[in-house]
């Protein structure tokens, strides 16, 4: 931003959601951006406290009918946390119009439509794929900076990869047979109420769901290939724990040489030595509760049995989703890093 | 039971809820009854365990659809464990077929007919509530014995009013202006999911709700005046806590005199010396951890700054609601009041 | 402060509990605070994140050993997160040495120090009651500009008053037989294991305390006797419910003519019409989760059964402990109220 | 138990924790056995309900301080609920007086001494290993039927092997290179409060421990060996679930074939086909809720990415450790093994 007086007008597409709320709290602070518009549904148009009556007092806005003209005319980013689908519909236009996007759906993370439309649906927007920056600073700094379009990572995938992609491309574990058995804490599951998501079902109860064939694994295929250069493969399993945010991943790999815990956690400190949201943990493991509510991912390597052992925790609603975005926010608009995060 | 190895053959109708499940494992479980059938809506026809894998290899029971000729054929008992107005529309056949009835439901618990519609719906079985016994086996022992239909108490009227109905029947609180502050774990609110009972909404959070407009407070009212036989004015106001299971109420009461904690708690070990499911608390007080999974209600009493506070406690599917009828069935066939419950 | 570009000098003294945690966090985002200490006993002394792991790289502080000298050669302004007792013997020297002070003990709250040594131990500092000022900022926001030695409030009297106070003071209620039922969360009983706290004895519990005999009652009865200029009379039943944070009161009081939920409602909006950190709620109620992570206290009223019902909810490590003293701390150093909190 | 009218006589020894409490309402429960005597340290002694306000009313026993001649006297078995090291110096004088054990320490469980004492402690009764009986009812019925010592297994173990030993006989997987990845409910860390079971640190909160370390894995690894017949290879990473009870395993292990899921599950329903406590998952995945509160293991197979998953589940209290002992019991007293236990 060449004027840094000039604060960044953020427009929100899709407020009523859990991480939606956070993005709302974090523009609310953040000291170089001002969140200038809230769209939605027609079904969700409203002041914006009627879904989060926290937000009473603090803000007075209203989630207003999404509108492409309005939005183009006020904003300088929009932050689309909708549905896969509804975004790619969203985008070609917004980019048309010159505003510049933060993609918290699934629809420009994967750079090939074959294998898009093999976990979701057809893609209605695939020549834009190749030019699509995928949003995890740690790794593509330099393409976020000048993106037009960030694909902001899914949390399981930022969880898992920043464990994993330093150890894999030092060469330190095989590329294949890689375990990521991972849990999430029930916002993770969005507000739409349903059996599996009633507090009477959900309490006191730890449940996997979607083994081996969950959507987020080929992004996490996908984005490790392309970090380490090496085709990567992973088995993704998750759980539900019964806790409201909180994501945990440990990962089990095969090394390929002789191993140590001291050594992979040296390559872990090398490689997050400048990354201000990334904690290498020694004396003590990731625990979600160290970073409930924070944009920190701890990560952590252990050696047992021949086998690699990466533990990984963040908070889904924020690292693994609108403070990754709001990091992502400001290295496209040239500001530091950190700020409004901290 | 005049053939003492004859067991008692039940009925459930409505097996797929909480309290349901609870019959069914406590009816399995019990040496004197035996359950012959399960009886629900067409769209919830099937084996019982696709409602409650927790049952599997336990029970090979059908929940069939409601046929009054079958369960006519078939059992000495009903319970009913469906909706208020679902009950009363059940009741008079199975009645006139000679089967007993245990009704979990309200349609049978307000003895006016006018009450009852001003709080739920027109009654379409008016003459039969004259004929219906209280099932709250601590007072109506007598008349539970020889009952054709019983109607089970709500959670938070059994709750309440085993705490108070002594004392006040002892004079030494006013019957006006008594106050039920409760709480109950959130399976009192049922097996269907709502944005109010989404996990993330529910967790971590404690709300009150129907402020003096809930439906068991006239029911206390109508059944404290009946024991005590003198008018009684309650105001209920019930409240949300995260967790799945217990209830319970901090009631306050102006004393008529000069009352003290000792004197309460003699009444209320005098009124229930012979009941095997109240348990009077003297050096600690009623907590829900302590009730939860059994059939008992505890009851303490305690003065400060002129008020009598009386506080009680039971599991809301338990005592308050599934083990209180088979308390209920056991005191209808001539069982101990205890078969089965410890 | 009359140099706006000078930041306030904050010493934090017992930085190691769960409001002196968000107590850091807090001064760390605000713009015209600087913490220049953490302060505590001999066996606390390290880095504050050994603590709190979660705050690692965001701060690097030590908690320093107890130094009166070095606070009064850095500090403006000492929080004293201590423990009753502990504070009174600190409080004469940091006064001495110029620096102000928020405590938030019991020890500078009730202004008679026979009440004090009645509920709590000697009190050896009572000359100085006289000149603490209770830092309720809706109430004593004048007196608060300009105090040495601001005395923090309880949470469960912050929480109870705000709506008690307008309530009262507007004559609508009687002073005499208050009854204040409050739930908290777990936080609420501070960092140390007992069996009481431990995870599974808590955990899906719900149980009263301290009834009618928790120190925080001669807090709201003389407090809110020096608000509204005549004696109160309080009865206060805390209780302990299964999560984190939060605390909510419901509170019942008998109306001195005919009260109406829309007449108290009004009363409490006027109360409030300029109070930055209360909220009147009227179509919704209170709810722990509406206020959790804020400095908010939600209010609302209802009339019942001739009986005034009140709810009020807040976060007791926020507006219940540290942002309430940062609230206190704006006011005392001449910033808008607000600086830093929303 | 060649008179079917006498009933099993039992005396637990040590009776103050969670998983003695479960044990005590289970021996109530049962139809063939008596509890006789409940047997603690001198400091734990006094009426057990002390330590279970729950059990008021159903059980009026002392825990009498430990005596080797009362129990001998009185017993014909006895369930050691104590720690490891405790429990082997009681063994050789119940043995010697006749008194058949039920060991739920770990100080049988490990055949080979050195082992042990790796791991634990020095073995004080190493001769009396090769006696022991491990009881994995599952797998050693017969040796059960005559034990006169039975080392009752760890939960972890018992959830994890339940999954694995089917597959692993069935040669279907690779015996090196296992991967248990488990939770477990809180409880399973026992009543003694700690920091790190505090209920605000535990609540919300997930976290591993003990990563490749956990005393069970060896357990583990010895008895797989023994059923399988060939040296086998787990790493074990345990987490903490913020949950009372509950444990769930999702295990790795390379195929040796062309395995699938539909294999799979037909070895494990053929391997406990006549398994009265095993569940085989199908269309569901195991899940604590459905095996809380019962005797039950419910196991699943998937195949995915050339990986073999498995998932177990069972209550940690029960099948894990107290109710595992009643099935016990059961076998060594001729009785049937669901005696007491649906």
């Amino acid at each position: 931003m060449s004027d840094k007086t000039k604060k960044i007008r953020v427009a929100l597409i899709g407020g009523s959601g859990y991480a939606g709320f956070e993005a709302i709290r974090l523009l609310r602070r953040h000291p170089s951006a001002e969140l200038v518009g809230i769209f939605g549904p027609p079904d969700e148009v409203g002041p914006i406290t009627d879904f989060y009556p926290l937000l009473d007092k603090t803000i007075e806005m209203q989630q207003e009918l999404y509108d492409i003209s309005k939005i183009a005319g006020r904003a300088d980013l929009a932050m689309l946390a909708v549905p896969h689908k509804v975004a790619m519909s969203y985008v070609p236009a917004l980019r048309d119009a010159g505003v510049r996007v933060i993609d918290w759906s699934a629809d420009y993370r994967l750079k090939d439509a074959a294998e898009y439309e093999k976990w979701y649906c057809p893609h209605t927007d695939a020549p834009r794929l190749a030019r699509s920056v995928y949003g995890l600073p740690e790794y593509y700094t330099d393409a976020i900076k000048s993106a037009g379009l960030v694909a902001n990572p899914g949390c399981y995938p930022t969880c898992a990869m920043l464990a994993i992609a330093p150890i894999l491309s030092a060469g330190l574990i095989e590329p294949a047979g890689i375990v990521v058995n991972a849990i999430s804490g029930i916002t993770g599951a969005g507000k739409k109420p349903s059996p599996a998501m009633h507090f009477p079902h959900r309490n006191e109860n730890f449940e996997p769901y979607a083994v081996g064939t969950h959507r987020h694994m080929p992004e996490m295929e996908q984005v490790l290939a392309d970090i380490t250069g090496s085709p990567t493969e992973i088995l993704f399993v998750p759980h539900l724990c019964p806790m409201d945010r909180g994501m945990l991943c440990t990962i089990y790999a095969k090394p390929t040489g002789n191993a140590s815990a001291e050594k992979l956690t040296e390559v872990l400190q090398a490689a997050y030595a400048d990354a201000p949201f990334v904690r290498v943990r020694t004396d003590i493991l990731p625990a979600t509760k160290y970073v409930a509510t924070t944009n920190f991912c701890d990560v952590a390597a252990r050696v047992e049995k021949d086998t690699v052992i990466l533990v990984s925790a963040l908070d889904n609603l924020l690292k693994g989703a609108s403070s990754q975005a709001v990091q992502n926010m400001n290295i496209m608009f040239g500001l530091d890093e950190t700020t409004g995060l901290y």
